[in-house]
């Protein structure tokens, strides 16, 4: 379907709101600039990050349809839904409208292995087996738990699952189980991008993960750990790695972890609010200013990071 | 809001599907016809049973446009929906085109009482205190616990609740107690309908229900049972009950029930089809002779039921 | 490791207390022998329904002996713990002291195929291969989902596996799906004893099943209606069991289901008192109303029911 | 009950195990004579990280005997249990033999606020009044999530609470709210100790919580940051904490981080094995590189650590 596997990184980007609720496109314009700026390998909207269930159909539509139009890498966009005629319709109309991929989250009601592997079957008969889909492994948030012989069964039952975003947590044995398989021949290669914010990204690279698909707020950083990992510079990796780590560990808070993340890129000028749709939580006084100390440490370990944030 | 409170049998309609899975739009006249002509005090449309999350937006809309059309009495619409920019979208639009109210779950994700009594605020907030709503109490499919308690405190808080939707299970208790706080003057007179298949709707009413809003496929039972119990002749009422026991207990069980409901509407002629919407559990060719004999026996304990589905 | 299987109905026994808490021996003795007495075919101790985690170790071990010691028919023991250690000891004295089996549920945390199927080898490691186990499998309850293929893999793994205590919900088609794989030679045969209160006997015993394990409080009809399904006498079957579905019905009911078994019990002079150890749900004076009401009804339809409950 | 809050570091101890499964009691005296040895203000043991539902109820007792003899600051016993009555036995025994406290968390099937606060008053009338009690809060796990308001209630209805063990995550704000009720009054003083493998330690500490409460391997690093963070040594506090993040968030992965903290206190020379009673996971070849590296790096940033374990 795809002439290479994608690799590299992928940031995960938040949905911009201004204070009211509305889209705000000026903010989404400027961060899908930025991740070109900063040569970011393809970029994912509409996730659970992007508040994508807050949405109406048209308005994720029209997301789509801005993003394809400044945006030249590969663009995955969510369509997980509870039901599969609003994943269709968003599936055909993104890939229509110039997306490379949809990501496709289970339910939380799936609790067999063969609900799983069925529930793909379904979701690929309903998008159309055209479209490359990338398979959301998130058991903290979605309660479904696949193991790696599940995942294999989707691979190999569908040619067009594309890439595999993994955010199982603890989940390096399984990058070693999935590399394996493919070792061994018992399923294709398929692209492994990791989530959780990035809290495991270092060893994660080092098991086999191809890049990052995920959500903080600095990127760059996650670009460059994957380089460097790449380049076999493990400790210039593990350097700058652990350099963010205390914000990054701070950002991965469930339900929290949102408000921080646009907090910051607001601080960095990307967004021009940190707003979310109802019902979302934002940061408290107290939260702030434990983020203001968390950059103002940062900017003493990586100096770029702190230019970047103004700390 | 309202003059007065509604009683007496809402019947939750199925979608009638074409076997190519498009909305069989004629059967779902029948349908409504069918309720009018029994005389159902109301009707509830696009709830868990009607399969509302496989329909599009757009399709919703057009089955509320239709019953609307064919249908007098109060109309009742499910709006759950996993975000509220799309559940203020169908609930402005269901009440614009004459629906009274709208019925709304709470997502499975709530757990503590806070939670619960904060998303009905933020639900009513988004669709606007105008629109009548129903809360939905059914743990056993929505995994969230709502006390007595917290369900008066989402009525008082909130002038534009209608109605609870009671679905617990085990749920007597929970009408004695709810029928308390009004007794006690702690919270005002609400409607209670209940649900579960009317698996309890013989005791329900001796505890206070004012009613059944629940989708057995003979209706016309519901509407005796509440009528015989009103007035007081409680052997009638469980004898025709229990007449109908057997069949309803198979309905009631969790996935196939729908199923079941589909083939006995088909089996009398209000539904051209029995089909579902994927992901959708059909029922085998066993279940079918089951459902077929518990009918046949059906009729000789009701020969009005038998006479209505040909046994 | 059996020479033959179990058939028939192996009642679920309550374990009576005392009001203060202290288990009740003398009606622990009335209710075995009145299982003698009805030619029940077996017998299960200490399981849910038994209010087993609410006993010490030393007070399980001495149920186990007195029943052991009054019944000669197969004594299955309930043994699920949080831990092998605790499964361990209580499994290993139960069969030294004359248990024919133990039965192991599966602890909730439980989410993929290979983890269930890992669970149950490592408890037949613990217990030892020589003991005897009944798998449990009540996802209504338990929160784990057991597809038929994960029991075949159990059965298959594990010679000492003597019984499917089978308490889907719905199960229907799991029954014909594992007497499936025993026709194609996929799976040995192994003893399917159905649960549920006995909600789907009727069907069950048509499916396949060999009888009921469970706890209904007339067991008496249990085994007259596995019988009459045996013999073929289909309507006469069913009759007797539509006789007592509406008890059966309010009985079933989460969590205050056992409150109505041993409150009817105890009308049936079999236990001396209704008393749960805490924490426990008793009955309100409404619901004691309500199975009064429900015993008188079902003496009008069974006559010996009728007798037996002195209603 | 109690003259004075706990305050400071107590660490939670894992059970050591020889590698054919017996209890390590060697091992056990080493580390209770290390957290002597650090100056740790108190100890946990028999909690989740100590395995406790996989032992006997006499070889937790055993437990507690020995290190009730070698350790002269508060102990305190988890006896979190599935029924009350082994829950009292332990509890009682446990305070009989020394035990300064027990520990007790919510079974994961309590959903609404109620039901919570009345599990507490249960466990509470179980145990005794007269014994203190420590509340475990840790929603990821145990899937109970408590307010802070709940947590108010338990407090103020049992005077024996002398405890909050907080392991919400994210959590720093309910820190803040429950020392906001003690200034507003509504709710008595009581020690919060955190937990999490001290994931949040530096920031819960400015939060106000008086200490740890977890089982991080270096307990050194929790004594250090606590002591620096309450003499306002904000940043001394963070560079220590910092310089272990990288181990100390590899440690945290569930499931796994028991097996890294056995592991690393195997290096520490603390115990003779990293052995975990069965069902535990070990670490893979691959993981143990990595902690060796995390363990290699450590010592670059905390000289101490290095020499702690020898990397």
């Amino acid at each position: 379907m795809r002439d290479q596997l994608w690799r590299g990184v992928f940031p995960i980007a938040p949905t911009p709101f201004h204070p009211d609720g509305r889209v705000d496109f000026a903010s989404l314009d400027r961060l899908i600039d930025h991740y070109a700026a900063i040569g970011a390998d393809g970029c994912t909207i509409l996730g659970i990050l992007g508040e994508a269930p807050k949405l109406e159909a048209s308005e994720a539509l029209d997301i789509v349809r801005r993003c394809v139009g400044r945006w030249k890498a590969p663009l995955i966009v969510g369509v997980s839904a509870p039901g599969f005629a609003a994943m269709r319709a968003l599936a055909r109309e993104a890939v229509a409208a110039g997306a490379a991929a949809v990501m496709i989250a289970p339910p939380s009601s799936l609790r067999t292995d063969d609900q799983i592997v069925s529930y793909y079957a379904d979701a690929v008969e309903a998008i159309g087996a055209d479209v490359p889909f990338v398979i959301q492994d998130y058991p903290l948030t979605l309660s479904v738990v696949m193991t790696p012989g599940v995942i294999r069964r989707i691979v190999q039952a569908n040619p067009s699952c594309a890439m595999l975003k993994h955010e199982d947590w603890p989940g390096l044995e399984k990058i070693s189980a999935l590399r394996g398989f493919e070792r061994d021949g018992t399923m294709r290669r398929v692209a492994i991008l990791t989530g959780n914010g990035g809290l495991f990204l270092d060893f994660e690279m080092e098991r086999g993960a191809d890049g990052a698909n995920t959500g903080y707020a600095f990127p760059e950083m996650l670009i460059d750990v994957v380089r460097l990992s790449r380049e076999g510079r493990r400790d210039e990796a593990h350097d700058l790695f652990d350099a963010h780590l205390p914000l990054l560990r701070y950002e991965q808070q469930p339900g929290v972890g949102l408000a921080v993340r646009k907090y910051v890129l607001m601080r960095r000028g990307i967004l021009a609010h940190d707003a979310q749709r109802k019902p979302g939580a934002g940061l408290t006084a107290a939260a702030r200013t434990e983020v203001d100390y968390l950059l103002a440490r940062l900017a003493l370990r990586d100096e770029r990071a702190g230019r970047l944030s103004g700390a």
